[in-house]
């Protein structure tokens, strides 16, 4: 994996956390930023709105005429969950449960789709040439990607690093019927944020990136898969230095 | 309470139910009924959705522009909840159950508060002039409501003297933090349902002799109430005799 890449990223998250949090500009960034995040997060998936849109539904909680209910209720899932992250999570000493993730999911699900929001999946799922382990393993294996979050192993690691194999690990499993993928982004942010760094954003237009990181990690070689992370993560940095 | 009311309510019923299912008079205005018994129980609470919209609404799926987006998940809460008990509950053998209650009110207010819905309240709430009880006991008031629904004295009750008491007993608790009276209202309807009576519906603008009966209903006398829903439900009988 490139050194001289973690090593930059790990300079420019630096160089952010000198601005001081009074700054006008860093806040205007933050909200800009937050506003990106769950467009891009949601239309990875295939959510039609617009950036303007995802904006005026956050600002206004007005609907969108002509647009699909759920695509405003996938927004507003989004912002709940990541208000959740900031306000609650992130200010709490102590580990990573179980229960946290799936206080995620809840969020990330519960305006679309509320009788699933919080629940592992009952059903097999297949995701393009992907075929995640069976209902009946999914506790069993959430227990042991807790622990693995919680262990020295992974905190031995490089937070992208690390950031990106919990999202890897968790699509892998796929524990949900849906909203696995924002789940993913998610507890990714969430982990990249304790260790200083701000969201990042994986693009829209990066998706086929993303997905074929997805696949080769399946193929057993996670290091593309970290790096595009390291790439998204030193660009989101790139756009809060250049605005600031 | 008036006994020649309650003997045309059954007598109208009883027309009603000699109508063949296969009418397509009967399935338009069934249709039609279910389209206004939604925008009469969320407009009675505020919602400010036309018929038209709310219509659209469940026809398409598709958001009004300009509305909150939760009007629009309020409209999906009670189809949701009315589809369960249509599909779910009626055609089940067996009793009520607690756990039947609160699956209701999961759909119900799923789709606009994710977190509340399906949950008993844990804060105090006000209603007007009523004090409901405070969240301490309302487990226990929950299950000594489900054994008066299946009592033997409930079952001696007419179906509509039962129906709207089951609804005032589950405004008084007030079980939940929102939602409470699009429960009772659909409560109501099930136990109407179980009996052979069509959906009732409450109209919106009837809202202030609805309020007042569970006024007096508090005050001691349940009466007024029972001849409130008793009139509502001949009311709702001659549409759909009018109509097919
Ligand atoms: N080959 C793959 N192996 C494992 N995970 C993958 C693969 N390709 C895509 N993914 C992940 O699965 C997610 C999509 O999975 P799915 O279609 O089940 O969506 P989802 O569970 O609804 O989640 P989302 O919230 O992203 O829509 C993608 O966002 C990506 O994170
Ligand atoms: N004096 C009263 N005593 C008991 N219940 C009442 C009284 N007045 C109104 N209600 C009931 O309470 C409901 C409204 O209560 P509340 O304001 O808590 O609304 P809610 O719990 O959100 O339910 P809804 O789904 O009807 O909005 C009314 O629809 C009615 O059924
Ligand atoms: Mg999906
Ligand atoms: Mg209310």
């Amino acid at each position: 994996m490139d050194v001289a890449l973690l090593a930059r990223v790990d300079g420019k998250r630096d160089e952010l956390s000198h601005i001081p949090g009074t700054s006008a500009a860093l806040r205007r960034i933050k909200k800009e930023a937050y506003y990106q995040h769950i467009y891009h997060t949601a239309g990875i998936e295939g959510n039609t709105m617009t950036l303007a849109q995802t904006r005026m539904i956050l600002e206004t909680r007005l609907a969108v005429g002509g647009k699909s209910i759920m695509e405003h209720n996938e927004i507003l899932g989004l912002d709940s969950a990541l208000k959740y992250i900031n306000t609650t999570l992130l200010h709490r000493v102590g580990r990573v449960s179980l229960h946290d993730l799936l206080q995620i999911h809840t969020r990330v699900l519960g305006h679309s789709d509320p009788l699933q929001a919080g629940r592992l999946r009952t059903t097999q799922v297949f995701v393009s040439n992907h075929i995640p382990p069976p209902p009946t393993r999914l506790q069993v294996l959430m227990e042991d990607f807790v622990s693995w979050l919680n262990s020295a192993e992974a905190a031995a690691l490089h937070p992208v690093r690390y950031a990106a194999l919990a999202h890897y690990k968790l699509v892998f499993i796929h524990p949900f019927s849906d909203g696995n993928g924002r789940t993913a982004r998610l507890v990714m942010n969430f982990l990249l944020m304790q260790a200083g760094f701000p969201p990042v954003i994986i693009r829209k237009q990066d998706r086929m990136l993303y997905y074929d990181g997805l696949q080769m990690a399946n193929e057993g070689d996670t290091r593309p898969f970290v790096r595009f992370v390291a790439h998204c993560t030193e660009k989101t940095l790139d756009v809060y230095l250049w605005a600031t």
